[in-house]
């Protein structure tokens, strides 16, 4: 039984924690969060500001905190020799993000998967496996309609947001649109606020709208899918999934991090893994 | 570049040694078939009883043979230090086959991917990647309608048989009816042609019917499909893939005998080897 910490205790953070309830081979030892205080539903599991203030040294940490955020923090625990999972979510920054955390992980003697959520994560997998198939055709990957948590949360951290939710809709091919709902703060300069939104690395390669509101709880709705396909001639392959956003990324961080214990020290992809590395049994019964 | 002999030139074969000359890492250095004649649309490669008798010596071979006639060879193959790749796909025998070439291969010191194929193979990764995210829930996999290779090679093999095709035909939740079409020998006995496909262990598991024809090329079409799914609640996973059948074996075991290449030596399935490994190059742009 390997004791986890949990490093966040949003949306992922919870969902991570009911994950590990049912996972037969690990148990959750502590939440870290900004404030110390007990998490809903977690009454009984001890809170801490810092890992190493938590009444157990963690074997493991599920990293749910913003992707920004998520290096040093990684980093630390690593070095510390304790083997971590992130779902680090930003495409463009995910290979030096690998290298510098190889580095961290090899100096602590242990390992992470990074980038473990749904997208990368998941997804990285199955247009790997496509690929190695079929390597000469295009693969699209088309998100939602649904809210990105990602987007909702790079969106929220712009000055001036009170709160804000940020829809996915895909155009077709791989291309998407994003419309982004923003409740301001009562002062705060409109223009400004959009044009932070709209230049910032997680929307400015999209078309993307930002629409002010009053209340964003109408376009609240954590349920999100994605649709992986490549198409042509006689050969059609789709994989196609739906799912409560926050619970799907729980239980893959949940996978990966059993996965993070049977690797040699390193920083690794999910598709650099063997797939019954995230199982805890069974190979067998799904061959 | 490898040199890599395949071995048997049916549906298969012929597919794998298309799929070869696509592969920038490998190249296709020999057929082994009962006879020793040049393979149609591969006039220059060389052709031999044995692979030993090849003008050069192939550090890999894709087995293209039926099933049942696989493990000899391929242990054999093994024991010379010859790495392999196998789409052997009777899945309750996985595990011993496993067993028995993990043998051969420790002793060849050098490693086979087994049961490579369609399904298992590439199913079963995304079957195991499925279940390592959501445990708790039954993954169906539903096949066709079309025509099976392994059940069509199956039938074709009992005695008073002069040609056949296996169509399977999908009920729903994982279940199968088989329709067979068998053209018969002029003076086989019908009634124990029947039977002995009926009770083959290809067949015994599903609902089928054997139709005695006069002609089987209305029901040849090596068009397939699979669809593999898991639904629950708010959650909905399906991967559906319709490929021509051979085209897309042959493109598999290619990319098996790539991974092959990369593992420490035994016998793996395909579940067991980092995604990553069955790709010529370019992970990053799969992420």
């Amino acid at each position: 039984m390997k004791k986890i910490a949990i490093i966040g205790a949003g949306n992922v953070g919870i969902a991570a924690a009911k994950a590990l309830l049912e996972a037969p081979d690990m148990e959750l030892c502590g939440f870290v969060r900004r404030e110390e205080k007990t998490v809903p539903g977690f009454e009984n599991v001890p809170v801490a500001k810092n890992v190493f203030e938590l009444p157990e040294k963690p074997e493991g940490a599920i990293i749910c905190i913003p992707s920004r955020l998520v290096e040093p923090v990684e980093a630390k625990l690593l070095e510390s020799g304790i083997y971590t999972a992130d779902c680090f979510d930003i495409h463009g920054e995910l290979s030096a993000m690998r290298e510098r955390l190889n580095f961290s992980a090899e100096k602590g003697n242990v390992s992470c998967v990074t980038g473990a959520g749904w997208d990368p994560g998941l997804d990285s997998v199955i247009r790997t496996m496509i690929f190695s198939v079929f390597p000469k055709r295009e693969i699209y990957t088309n998100f939602g309609p649904g809210m990105s948590m990602g987007h909702t949360a790079a969106a929220k951290t712009v000055p001036g947001v009170a709160d804000a939710v940020s829809l996915t809709l895909p155009l077709g091919k791989g291309k998407h649109a994003r419309k982004i709902f923003v409740r301001p703060e009562p002062k705060a300069d409109k223009h400004a606020v959009e044009h932070a939104i709209l230049s910032d690395g997680y929307f400015e390669h999209d078309e993307c709208s930002v629409e002010f509101v009053e209340d964003i709880s109408p376009y609240f709705n954590t349920r999100h899918g994605v649709r992986i396909e490549q198409n042509f001639g006689a050969q059609a392959i789709n994989f196609n999934m739906a799912a409560d956003n926050p619970t799907l990324t729980g239980n893959i961080l949940v996978s990966a991090m059993r996965a993070s214990f049977l690797q040699k020290p390193g920083a690794y992809f999910m598709p650099e893994i063997p797939p019954c590395d995230f199982c805890e049994k069974g190979l067998e019964k799904y061959l």
